[in-house]
């Protein structure tokens, strides 16, 4: 993996109607964004869900694909009718949609030459010029068009091909993340968390979020920079905060 | 509410870096859509997870109100520096951001005037025109700017208020579904599939996602449509897949 001494930022593109009608829960969102950011250094700074609409897919691809260094795309590879996210990205880059001849090797020597049907050989076509990610647990492959890589929906199968994502992806400044939990609430320390916030803005985020635990009410300060030192620096005044109102702290 | 003989739609603009940074599993988004298609006819259409930058809110929510009906929104109503849904939309719009009379009474009853600090005042302030969602949980109400309704991130106070949204929904004509589960692969139905999709593609959706449910590899087989007759119609056709095929049916 190259490194880089920048931000590198992605998008991440869920494509299904089942998870916009709400039958099915994501859960694609929070791994990959996760993985990205501790593995890889890379921060994801918009996420879509959108139908299994070809000018939708199209139009949100090429969007993306500018606007970030890299976009992830979730579901549509499979053998349905439905599974429409490899030729949606051939039309967006205007590159024919054709079989890969290493993911046909693979799925023909995964299936037998016998059971390797029409479905399963639709898994092997890509957008011309696109590079295999490789999938160890149903052998069908995600790729890599451009600075989009496509990934199944499946979470299991997705999990298991997300290190095989690393080689072809420039590595970023990574974002380090500290977690003060508090128990008071948001409002008994808003003031003076937005001066703080205010004072290190160009270098640290802070979010704050209320929390259920154990039965009582608190909040969860979630400092976050790509500098430990500032880091540490924010999370000494939030202690002074949290002492001057004689908040107790939860450990972890 | 009143009625609209129509397909209605609606986005959901999920608000908050903790969403993106995957430290926080989202599950408004299925249970906004969940509601909306079952109680109001409304299908969500596009789903967007985007930072608490007020630029970045502020373009999308234009963007979004225009495209669809609707847009919900969620999170960034809270009393902290990070909360800035409401003046963002209030930017969206060129309207004041104030306070609401009735939300800062609500609020100032809620906690007592000597405890009603500038924290508690903040969430008190929403843009100008705007009508309150009432919050049955924890008295900060939600609000109604034009067609844009804003909801709490924390999905036990979400869930509370969602009736409260009701009146202000114009319902439209409800997408209703069937679910086949069969046992079998995709590759083994996918081609006859595609063609009844074909043959249907004006009234019904068809979707296949694959299961794992006790031990055995499935395909569910979900249609969708307003029309609860040609719902049927296609059902039978895809019973008749089934059978043609010896595939055997998960009973629910």
């Amino acid at each position: 993996m190259k490194k880089n001494n920048k931000k590198v930022n992605a998008a991440i593109l869920i494509i299904g109607n089942e998870i916009l009608s709400g039958r099915t829960q994501d859960k694609n969102v929070a791994f990959i964004s996760n993985w990205l950011n501790s593995k890889c250094g890379i921060s994801v700074e918009e996420v879509r869900i959108i139908p299994d609409v070809e000018t939708t897919i199209v139009n949100n691809v090429l969007l993306l694909s500018k606007k970030f260094n890299y976009v992830f795309t979730t579901g549509g590879i499979g053998p349905t009718h439905d599974d429409i996210t490899a030729q949606s990205i051939s039309k967006a880059f205007k590159v024919k949609y054709e079989f890969h001849k290493e993911a046909y090797k693979i799925l023909e020597k995964y299936y037998g030459k016998k059971k390797f049907n029409d479905g399963r050989r639709k898994m092997a076509k890509t957008p011309r010029g696109s590079k295999l990610i490789y999938n160890p647990s149903s052998a069908a492959p995600g790729f890599i068009t451009k600075n989009v890589l496509s990934l199944p929906g499946v979470p299991s199968i997705l999990n298991s091909m997300i290190e095989n994502c690393k080689k072809y992806l420039v590595k970023g400044l990574k974002v380090k993340s500290k977690s003060l939990n508090l128990y008071t609430v948001e409002s008994n320390i808003s003031k003076k968390l937005g001066q703080i916030q205010k004072k290190y803005k160009k270098f640290v985020d802070i979010g704050s979020y209320p929390f259920f635990r154990l039965g009582k009410i608190g909040v969860a300060i979630v400092t976050r920079s790509t500098s430990l030192i500032k880091l540490r620096v924010v999370n000494k005044e939030l202690l002074k905060l949290a002492k001057s109102k004689n908040i107790k702290l939860l450990k972890n």
